[in-house]
């Protein structure tokens, strides 16, 4: 992320709030990516791949105020069009244009683009990955929606992360009946849910401020909302509020308590009950959804210190993105920021009116979630470093660096060096050689062991004329009888390399144990196998 | 790709010149873009990742006149940015940025943008990927760029394309060389090249015209430059040329034809140098070119009829786009154009200059190539539909679909198909059930034979008293003895599924064969084993 300033004064810098990725980044991101994937194929999606910029007219009217953090093509004389903001509008556009799909699973793992201040180190990006899994299509209620969350649980225990989070969840419809029972006019329900949104990172207070100052609520409904929304729980909050005789009266408030009471019945079979937390104060930002709505936090979510949990409260920080394009693209980046944290790290809900509003034509309900990468990165690479146990990540994934010796006179034996490196490929081996005419024997182990390769074929004039060559597998220790390598006869080279590899990765595999496998294990596991 | 307008009068399409990728297609794509990966990891790459967009002076000045094809962001009083055309300006880019790197070989699968002219169906896209793998580093000559061409081969003999591609090369130093003795003035030299490069698609007396009547070449200089521009062959091409005097006395030839020959050596040892062509007339239109340059053919690459040609020869259509924002931005698009071709579906060259173009502090010699995915696909695809024998693909990978049945009364048996479907989720199994709560048989079975399930597992009320389940291999023929499918212990049904996915698969293995797999058996393997 550096600066450089060349004579041809092209300043050597990628666009604010995007970053290069490389090195042990790259595979920890690789493998949460993977990690992802895996599990969406467990049920049954598929994947589809929408262009990163859509027709202006598209994105239009959907992201609410957030609108102005949209990315614009310039008008180079042609259509106008904008950078994607999320997957899941792209999506909605996609299912109204094909009326041949009237129900899919599908997964998309792609940028999105927003011109947000960011908090870099914390996960907050201008461009940033999201992971989405939706499902689009009529069933019986609830049954898309558990298995959307039994999806999010086993993600997260893939990634290791068992005990560490936390799925939040309400209904949309309880939410409104909660606000109309309060006396909250129909025409403030959307901006009332806004100010609720905020309680997870300000207190009641400044939220009860910002519904009677800035948005000309009554207190005395203020007061009753917050009544309500500090309530958290699991079926026994569902009871009370069942119980209830004002909010049962409720006709939307009933629709989201039984949709609730059918879910927790699901997640129960599905043994993911005990993960999730019905939080009456959870609200979410976006306008579309209709139903059920959750988020994952986790350690590291909520902003970090009191400090700035104090900031926070006296109002001096907020947690909007600042308004003026001059302060946006300043230089400000917010990750020591104290009142920023890392955010949820998945988020989502039912949306059944996105896919008609595009086209009245496809009626289709849809539910789905989005992971986010780069949170869910940040989080892993912190823990990684206070791991101290943790092997060292390999970044390539070479099997075998082919190495060659000798004394005075030596050539090099880069022919027989090259030809021994095309027999590994030729059967699928990941291999190596050094690009020297005639390279010295320690550059050669060097390579081989800064890289993490596992073994080395070593080729010398004496051997080769004996038709053999050396198998060693590198790091043994001092003591170890075959420290020194193998020979192996050159004809059966390809099929000692292979038993070989087989032995080391079936020893690999029952040390770190097949099952409940982390980001941690993984990435060790994917760094000595290859 | 179709146009829909609704009420709400937002036009439904993607962008000109881009598409969403769904369903096949994907699943297609998905496989070309594993089979390139492995094989660049067979060869020890790393990957890394740019932002989508760069700051606009990181790419001014490297396309020459395709530069009034980038894509650039709306000033929204920030950084200015533009869309990145390729992926080897943001490498170097990247190269120059990290001064401690410095050697590496990257590969990096992304999407790239140009305001071009499209033709879809051949695979000529305004949005479309690229797959490079580049070596930057110091080493011995041409010892990086034989194993470029190696990985190349490699790749195409994966994508079952054995002896249908040919690999184009020459040296830059050769055309320099080559221009020089016939009397090229030094300041022509880059434009004579660039009509030199239009001899795949033009004939030599447009070719010729070009030079004399557009550049002012000398006609009896180019008339020279034409004797050599037909040459081609292999090591016979090679001595020729090192045996023409006034060739090799000249420097840059000297140096040219020097690489070659070792590079044929080299190319020999990986058992590859029957897949190259050297052509003198290949001349690759980018600047940044120093040394070996390539560019891989196919059928389809070049204009597809007779018509085509004779309209080119007549200078009726050009290969390049057209200049007018208007134009460019029309709904043609030149799919039915007979002289548009594919084109190369793989290019590059060696590249020495331009990290320290970048920054003095960073001299890194590279060597890459660059695949194009769509192009690939293009051809794939339509070799698979003339493919009569090629089995259906898959779009997902579900191998057990778990369904209930029963008479009169019969309730679902929804908390009993869920609890399977977790037993064999939390075994890492694909599995589906349907979101009803009381399916019928039907269309269970119909969900499973449409996405060819290969397993049902099927939930009776007498079966489950007794402790057991059915398994059915789906699509059995009516004389099968398992064509019923088979009871199995309950608690064994982890272990009895397994058993069978693994069997299923060992056939198919041996059925398809394991060496030597192309897309289409890739595919169809992928379909039938998930």
């Amino acid at each position: 992320m550096g600066k450089d300033k060349d004579k041809n004064s092209v300043v050597l810098k990628v666009p604010k709030g995007t970053k290069d990725w490389d090195g042990k980044d790259m595979v920890i991101r690789d493998k949460i990516f993977s990690t992802i994937t895996q599990v969406f194929k467990r049920h049954g999606a598929v994947t589809i791949d929408t262009p990163v910029f859509e027709l202006k007219d598209v994105l239009t009217g959907k992201y609410g105020e957030d609108s102005k953090l949209i990315y614009d093509l310039k008008d180079q004389g042609g259509e106008i069009c904008s950078l994607r903001y999320d997957l899941t509008v792209p999506f909605a556009r996609w299912l109204a244009m094909n009326s041949s799909i009237q129900n899919i699973k599908r997964y998309h793992i792609a940028k999105v683009y927003r011109r947000d201040q960011p908090a870099m180190t914390k996960g907050r990006m201008r461009e940033f990955y999201q992971c989405d899994f939706d499902i689009a299509g009529t069933y019986d209620a609830m049954l898309p929606d558990a298995e959307i969350l039994r999806i999010t649980c086993e993600i997260f225990e893939a990634l290791g992360w068992k005990g560490r989070y936390t799925i939040k969840l309400n209904h949309r419809k309880i939410l409104d009946g909660i606000f109309q029972v309060c006396g909250v006019p129909e025409d403030k329900l959307r901006t009332i849910s806004s100010a609720v949104d905020k309680l997870d990172k300000s207190p009641w207070e400044e939220v009860r401020r910002e519904m009677t100052e800035d948005k000309g609520l009554d207190g005395e409904v203020a007061d009753r909302i917050g009544e309500y929304a500090v309530l958290k729980g699991g079926r026994d909050l569902l009871e009370k509020l069942q119980n209830n005789a004002t909010l049962s009266a409720n006709e939307s408030a009933k629709q989201g308590l039984a949709d609730l009471d059918l879910l927790f019945t699901y997640l129960k079979s599905f043994s993911v009950l005990d993960r999730v937390s019905f939080d009456l104060s959870l609200a979410r930002g976006l306008d579309y959804y209709t139903g059920l709505i959750y988020e994952v936090i986790t350690e590291g979510s909520a902003p970090q210190t009191k400090e700035g949990q104090d900031l926070q409260r006296a109002g001096k920080k907020e947690a909007k993105p600042n308004k003026g394009p001059t302060n946006i693209d300043g230089d400000e980046d917010r990750s020591n920021d104290p009142s920023v944290g890392v955010g949820s790290v998945a988020a989502g809900g039912r949306y059944d009116n996105l896919v008609s509003d595009f086209s009245k034509k496809q009626q289709i309900p849809c539910v789905g979630i989005s992971f986010g990468v780069e949170r869910i990165f940040s989080i892993t690479k912190q823990r990684l470093a206070a791991d101290k146990t943790a092997a060292p990540i390999r970044t390539n994934e070479v099997d075998v660096y082919v190495m060659a010796f000798g004394g005075k006179g030596f050539e090099g034996l880069l022919a027989e060096r090259m030809d021994v490196a095309k027999r590994l490929w030729d059967a699928g081996i990941k291999a190596e050689f050094s690009w020297k005419v005639k390279p010295k024997l320690p550059q050669q182990f060097k390579a081989a062991e800064v890289n993490g390769v596992p073994f080395a074929v070593i080729l010398g004039d004496d051997e080769l004329a004996a038709g053999k060559c050396k198998i060693k597998e590198m790091g043994l220790a001092g003591d170890h009888p075959e420290k020194d390598g193998v020979l192996v006869e050159m004809k059966d080279l390809v099929e000692e390399v292979r038993a070989r590899l087989a032995k080391k990765e079936e020893v690999e595999m029952l040390a770190d144990g097949v099952n409940g496998m982390g980001v941690e294990e993984g990435a060790r596991e994917a760094a000595k196998t290859g």
